[in-house]
């Protein structure tokens, strides 16, 4: 159990090593269901969610996308978005993807696990196309962004905030 | 205090009315914060966040886009993204505010009020251009989003959702 507003507060994104430990699978699925949680535009549910529980599942992405994350953590989930889901209708990839990987971030964080929003590793057209082969994704998915789970190995750095009264005013911009 | 996975599985999108009891300031600017917290992609965080705090603040966002939500809601959080943050280098516009929304939605929930992201009612150019009229926003900046905030008029409705194993699987799509 951990307070909403504290998962809040202690969530960052992990640009460090992982530690080798095992994240339990329900762990990474109460991460999951909290992604599948999230805001969805039209209620497409256009997110997809595969579990890479272990490091041996992790590696071919720390492969394909050498970041510090995916070369050493013990799990990860790979937040994909799927075209076919509402025919005919507007979806909303970029907007609910994201909703998605902001539940799981903190749902991570409410766990006692860091994680990082990994996305820019996977935009080069060859990497994207060896990770859906990874996933064995049909066409009709794009890989969005992948998500390392498990205990820092050692403390992350926080890049510095701007102040509440730069970002948020009352009436007026 | 709301335990983190209580907050994501009581949020859900109200469309009704809202009833008029005022939401204090210090929720909305807890709410606020929260949403200055989500993850900002290349740290610029370019979301920018207005309190609308009492009903004669939110009605000319009503009169604009008239949702049962921003018709009636004591309180709302509008959300715009600033493109002059990070000159020359790439910002996450919708991703970011995306998150930062989630973020918000959820902080709404945990303090016992229901909220609605409400991006389309924006898109409409005119509409654009008259809520960023009423907000005094520079050029710069784009209006993502409202949220009306408060108690709901009776309950809402929830849609359906896929069941999990077919949003979730492990190693492979």
């Amino acid at each position: 159990m951990m307070d909403f507003f504290e998962a809040v507060e202690k969530r960052y994104s992990h640009k460090g090593k992982f530690l080798p430990d095992v994240v339990p699978l329900e762990k990474l699925e109460l991460i999951a269901r909290a992604g599948l949680a999230a805001a969805t535009g039209n209620n497409s549910q256009c997110v997809r969610l595969v579990i890479l529980p272990d490091r041996e599942s992790v590696r071919p992405f720390g492969n394909i996308a050498p970041t510090e994350g995916l070369k050493t953590a013990p799990a990860a989930i790979a937040v994909l978005t799927d075209k076919s889901v509402l025919p005919g209708q507007r979806i909303f990839e970029v907007e609910d993807y994201s909703a998605s990987v902001q539940n799981m971030l903190l749902a991570a964080t409410a766990l006692g696990y860091v994680s990082v929003w990994l996305d820019s590793p996977f935009w080069d057209e060859a990497r994207q196309r060896a990770a859906l082969e990874a996933l064995g994704a049909p066409e009709s998915c794009h890989l969005q962004a992948v998500l390392p789970v498990g205990l820092p190995d050692g403390p992350g750095t926080r890049r510095g905030k701007l102040p509440f009264d730069k970002r948020v005013s009352y009436h007026k911009v």
